[in-house]
Parts: C-alpha cells; structure tokens; sequence
C-alpha cells in the first residue's frame, strides 16, 4: 500500500493532542509536514502558511485542517486545486453553503474531501446506534456541559463570529444524535445566551424532533465547573440507553454493555485512507444544518461577560 | 383538465393582496375554503383552523399555507397526510432542516411540495437570467431597504425568534440572486442589527461569494423611508445590468431592456397547478440556507428599540 503523505495545517492543541499522535498510529498514513504561523514539530518541514506548503513544500497527498472554521474554506479550495485530498476538522466551516463548491471541486478533480466528525467514532456509538434500531424510542435529552477555560485555552476565535462557541462541543452531541437516530432530526426551537462581550453563544438549550414527533431536548453550556458531562439519555420501551463521555460508554438501564478506550481520532484517519485510496469523498452537513437552524431561529439572550 | 381545488390557510394581507386575486386568474386553479383564525371572505366555507378545514371543510385537493413560518410546518405535514397538495408561502419554513420529512413525505404520497420564491416570477427576472449568462460577472450589490411600517403592518411574527426580521423581505432578493448568477454563491461575513427589543435583525449587510471569488455585497434595511429601494446592480464586462422594483425591471447602462406589470402570484399558481397535475414538488431551499449561514456566522450588534 501506498502511503498517504499529510501535511497538517494548523498546530494548535487539537492538532498535538490528536492528529499527530493518530497518523502515527495509523497504517498509510504519514505525517509529512505542518504549516503553521506558530507552531512546528521538530525533524518536520515547515512552513508559515498552507500557499507555502503547497509551493515550497515537499510532495504530499492530503492536508488535514486542523484551523479555525473560519479560513478553512480557502484553505480546502486551495488544497483541492493543487490535486490535494483534504481532511476538515469538525465543524466543516463557518457556514453550510460553502461546502457545495468544494464538495464539487474534489468530485471533479476525483480527490477526497473529507468532513470529520471525531465523536461518530467513538466505541460505543454503533452499538448505541444497532441496539436503538430495534426499540421504541420515547424521548431523547442531551447534556454537553464542559468547561470552556480548560478544553479551549486560549482559543479566542470560538467566540467570534463563525466559531460556533458553545456549539463548538455541542455540534459532537448533534453528530451522535443524528448517527444513533433511526429518524431524521430538526429544530424546532432554541434559546441562545450570548456573553455580553461576545459573538457567540456561551450557553443553549434546544428542543427538537422528527416526524414522529418525538420530543428531543439538549442542553449546552461552557461554564461548567467541576464534574463535566457529556451524556445522551435516551427513553425506550426497552429501557434507558444512557451514552455517556461522549460517546466512549454504553449503559442500558445502568448496565453497562460497551466501553472500550477513546481512538475517535485514529478512526478517522483509517477512514481517510481508505476514502483517499479512491478519491471517493465524505461530507455530511446535517449537524452543521442543525447548528444554522438553532441560530436562524433561536431566541438570544444576554447573559454576563465571558473573561478568558 | 380537472380544477385544484385549493384552501388557503392563513388569510393575512398577504393572502389578500396577491393569493385571492391570483387564483381567481389562473386557469385550472378555484378556490374552494378559508381557514383563518381572525379573516374569512364572503361565500366562502371558512375554517378556524387546517385541522378543521381537512375534517370538517368541502372537498379540496391543496392547501396554500400563508401562515407564518414558524407554525407552517406542522400544517404542511397535516396536510400532506390527509393526500393534499402543498403550497408554501417564502420562506418555507422557520429552520432549513424542517424541510426535509415534508419532502419524503410529500414524495411518498405522490403529492405536491411547492416551496414558492414569488419574486424569482417577476418579469425582468428570466430576461436577467439570460443576459448575464453570457456575460462575464465582475461584481454584484443588492440594495433591498423597505419602510416595515408600510408592508407588514401588525406582523408582529415577523420580529419573532424563527420570523427572520429584514431577511423577510431580503430573502427575495437572495431568491433573486440565485436565480440569475451562474454559479452557487456563499456568505463569508454578515453583520445583523438586532433591535434591543426584538429577536430578529432590523438591517444586516452581508458579503458573498463563489468558487471564482465573485464580490457579491448585499445591504438589507427595514428602516426605509421614503423612496424604497429593492434592486441588484450587476457590473459585467460588457456593461451594468440595474434589476430594479424587485425584479419588474432591468436596465444596461441606464437602458430599460424589460419591463412588465406584476404577475408574479399568478406565475406562481401557474407553476403549482402545472405541479399537482403530476403530484411533482418543487422546494429549492438555497435562498434559506444563505439566510440561516448569515445568522449562523454574522456578527450581531445591538440597535436601538423598534416601536411598531
């Protein structure tokens, strides 16, 4: 097998904590260069920006974007127009629409594009999925509540705009939910609270359904201290499946029944390689859909400044 | 050829300036019902409610929803149930998403889903279409700025969470626009001014593009007044093209090209008819989605109170 030469662009905590350690993991994948203005890893070339890369750089397949949602666009149309297959970070950009011309370039130039959605991979998320095809499910309630001072350091562009704030954790829960449902999802209402100093919700509570009407609720919020919780509970004639860090566990009824060690982003990256093998493409917009929607029609409220 | 037999739900000032007059024009089209909690017209069984209308009403085939957005998609899906034919006033719903279970019901039933852009039926809008096809684009402005007072007198939903605010009006534009550019267009930026007492924008400027970097700027105000402006100037290398009265005109360089009297609800029930004969759906959800990417990524500011 041919190896897949990445280069990584944008070198910030997620990109250490996750990308770098995955590819290695990874068979076909290697790591072959990061663009970066701050950062770089030792023994690897590096360049300032990706126009560099893709110029001066050496000779790589693929680029995963590991930026901010708000430049990534340009950056995959760049890569996309050197011949690059390209790997987004969640979530795949600022705004839904833009994504059309890029899903057409890769179509057209036979490269991938590739949406990820790191939380879809966690171990207990296909169980989840296989063990509610066979119930009826009664209601859903999710809670995502972390705290944005430890997970976000530093990272000033989640609360302007296009960030997402507290979406930015939030969307993870919307990319479970969509992928455990046997049903497609919508918003059908939502309050937004808005620090007083920022251009992105800190906190959100939505309420969704289908079109069975189902009743769905979530609840987002940054300010969490102490215990953190990102669980999904679901309501069945069989039980409560209760999904809990993120995905990583499955409980039915408070038995567990799948646990397994966090490799969401090794997954990915298997997935990846295969995808890029062919040049096929993977881009599913419907938490992203979800997240305009609760904007579009969300009711804003003021709440206090958010001081980093 | 069999008349539809249409109901119109919601019977507002948009219902009576433009749907009664247009049915009563439209070959193949009668209407048959009103249900309306507030309105009813003379001669006409009239209905409190759509679920009244489909239990108790005459026989129809199809129901015009000119309710608000926030409520049409319930009475769209009920409608859809009990076999009839769906006409959805702009814009389609109050989230993109929601649109999705009525298109795979409609489709399931063999019945129609009519998402309507009423402006795109303007007459100067086809001759834009087909001029600029051939030109190349260099850049394009929207002015749309309309008095609130003076078009949506008591439309007290339309400041609501999910009631869209300025874009009410602005997104005819947008349906405009993406009707006559040759390439998918995106937003990149957008700032929304939101009156410190209401939940949807009072004015926004927004800044779109395509693949090929197209300027596209588009400056939308409900503060209007005096003269009102609802117009698209489009510069191209062989001149600028004015669309101008909400798409009833267009000019090159100052010189009228086309221009007719508005008929654009009776293209509209044209369209619908010609649909229903076939159980066929038309819902193009691109104008929305550039609405809901606007308040997804836009930066709001706060403006002062809106007093109606």
């Amino acid at each position: 097998m041919t190896e897949l030469r990445i280069a990584i662009v944008g070198f910030g905590k997620i990109a250490r904590d996750q990308h770098v350690g995955a590819i290695a993991a990874v068979p076909g994948a290697t790591l072959a260069a990061v663009a970066s203005r701050n950062a770089s890893l030792p023994e690897l070339p590096h360049f300032a920006t990706i126009e560099e890369l893709l110029e001066q750089g050496p000779p790589i397949d693929a680029v995963s974007l590991c930026t901010p949602p708000q430049v990534r666009r340009a950056q995959a149309a760049a890569a996309l127009a050197a011949g690059k297959h390209v790997m987004l970070e969640k979530p795949p950009g600022a705004g839904v629409a833009e994504l059309d011309p890029l899903i057409a370039m890769a179509a057209g130039a036979k490269r991938t594009l590739f949406a990820t959605w790191h939380s879809r991979y966690a171990p207990a998320v296909e169980p989840a999925r296989q063990w509610l095809a066979e119930r009826r499910i009664s209601s859903v309630h999710i809670s995502w509540n972390e705290d944005v001072r430890v997970w976000h350091p530093g990272q000033g562009w989640i609360f302007e705009p296009g960030g997402l704030g507290v979406f930015d954790p939030g969307i993870n829960a919307l990319s479970i939910l969509t992928r455990i449902l046997p049903k497609p999802v919508f918003v059908t209402a939502a309050e937004l609270g808005f620090p007083a100093n920022r251009q992105a919700p800190i906190a959100a509570n939505l309420t969704l359904t289908d079109i069975s009407g189902l009743p769905v609720t979530a609840e987002f919020d940054f300010r969490q201290t102490g215990p953190q919780s990102w669980d999904i509970l679901v309501e069945t004639d069989q039980g409560r499946l209760t999904l809990s860090n993120g995905g990583a566990r499955m409980a039915i009824d408070g038995k567990v029944l799948a646990e397994a060690p966090d490799e969401e982003y090794r997954g990915l990256y298997r997935r990846f390689v295969e995808l890029a093998a062919t040049g096929a493409s993977d881009v599913d917009l419907t938490p992203l859909r979800l997240v305009a929607d609760a904007f579009l029609l969300g009711k804003r409220t003021i709440v206090e400044p958010f001081v980093d």
